[in-house]
């Protein structure tokens, strides 16, 4: 699914909300656990189980109302190969449901390595004269550090299989600034990774408008944002940060574009753990998650009329 | 284990040489992959099974002359789920054996989910009241770019379980210049990176005179390595780049300390791969890398001495 193809969704729901299914087992209610604890115990098995039963009710409850979600590689890794398994089944599930998928990896190796990286993620592995679909989602977040070498085997993917990227250029944590902020040859390293995506873009713009590579940039900083915003019009920005980061929807109103498009705008445990504020106990999780991205959306929406 | 440990089994063995397990399929003698191929035709999980056989025959033959290892993620998760049982099983079984373990992943997020990952890779999965080891490997890469917060939690795995990490400074690839060496503030990037690790490494200096905070040092720039060499006299360095690369032992010689240690060189093609030049179809894999591990180990204590 290209950037075309999201936009269309964004379009469509009237949303550019992303919900982020990066669940450590504790945003999972004790309602969905409890038989798999019971039978099976404390494995990482049991916990991946437990994992993907939250990842498919989350999904089939925010599919009609959010077009994309991101899984968070870590909380997957955390639980080993049960852990793979079930964010392979849940990049499926979400792309049944007519999805976008952003496989937040933020993948960086040299040319080779970033090569089975893109495969993995974003293309095909080829095992004796087959071409196998592994995480096979539609979009990935990348870091630049290792510069055009690490990059271009995701570009490749963006070319041939209509998949976009988000580099990382401006992160929402704390420490970003210790060397993204700092003056690189007269302007800040955030700004020279912005650059860069420009160039790697080249070829890979879409009728829509936009532009398969997009850029990473936290809500935390919307001086940074509007910087970025005017350097790279085309690019879609994927923007962590809102809500349990602290950022508010007016802090990420630099992030669009004046079409209102041109951003989508992560929440992680704001959606997942919507639940916890109810005083049900988890029974209405679905409920809770649906409400809080339907809240967003309309919180979002009114920041950037 | 900790950096001490590895400099320990570095002296005993005489040889400061890492074996990558990076395998592309196409690195497998297919006289290990026949039986594998007709029971069980082209799979991601055949596939995972041959990577296996061959990782164990390499551990086996390379276990009492190398003394680390360094499996590259990117290999195992184009295989999907049942490249990360092969990841897991070819950790434990090098372990079992000795060896020292790096788990090659470069990753990069920020607090919570750099937790996350520093929990799979170094520490241990919490589920439900369980704390249970994932990949549990002796040392992790990772990149620095989004600053202490991203690599806090790797550090917390160094002090609470002895572990190591070494940090992306200047990798080995043709483009690694176009970030890394541009002047920050007076300095090219990379020396910004490894005035961070002086840092980083605050409290985790060992007994045997190095710090669990190492450096990504590519061995394909001499020049970089003599400076990052002289701002961190304590870090060990791991250093890809020779042999298929095309750097030499000479090239080298300027990530050694005095002392004969300081630094550990990577080799994954050249070992994985050396059966290819003795004309005997994969049969002699195992004699093939053992005498290239010999053959490199030779030649860099030859050019350190």
């Amino acid at each position: 699914m290209s950037i075309q193809t999201l936009v269309e969704k964004i379009k469509k729901l009237g949303s550019p909300v992303v919900a982020g299914l990066d669940a450590r087992l504790e945003y999972i209610p004790d309602c969905l656990t409890e038989d798999i604890r019971r039978e099976s115990g404390a494995t990482l098995e049991a916990a991946a189980s437990a994992l993907l039963r939250f990842n498919f009710g989350l999904i089939d409850a925010l599919c009609d109302v959010v077009p994309a979600i991101k899984p968070q590689a870590a909380y997957y890794e955390l639980l080993g190969p049960a852990g793979a398994r079930t964010l392979r089944a849940t990049i499926r599930y979400a792309q049944e449901k007519g999805m976008y998928v952003i496989a937040d990896v933020k993948r960086n190796d040299i040319g080779a390595t970033a090569s089975a990286y893109a495969e993995s993620y974003l293309g095909c592995t080829k095992v004796w004269g087959e071409e196998l679909p592994v995480y096979d989602c539609d979009a990935a977040t990348v870091n630049a550090y290792l510069g055009t070498d690490g990059i271009e085997p995701f570009l490749k993917e963006c070319r041939n299989r209509q998949k976009s990227i988000y580099v990382l250029v401006k992160t929402s944590n704390k420490s970003s600034g210790e060397f993204q902020n700092r003056d690189m040859e007269g302007k800040p390293l955030f700004v020279r990774v912005a650059e860069k995506i420009l160039a790697w873009g080249a070829g890979l713009d879409t009728p829509c408008g936009y532009n398969e590579v997009g850029a990473v940039v936290g809500a935390t900083y919307p001086e940074e944002q509007k910087i970025i915003r005017s350097l790279l019009p085309k690019a879609y920005f994927l923007v962590p940060g809102y809500g349990a980061q602290g950022a508010t929807a007016q802090d990420i109103a630099n992030a669009f574009n004046p079409d209102g498009l041109g951003a989508i705008v992560n929440s992680s445990r704001g959606i997942m753990c919507a639940w916890q504020k109810t005083g049900h106990n988890g029974t209405d999780y679905q409920e809770a998650a649906r409400a809080e991205a339907i809240r967003m959306r309309d919180d979002i929406v009114n920041a950037i009329r």
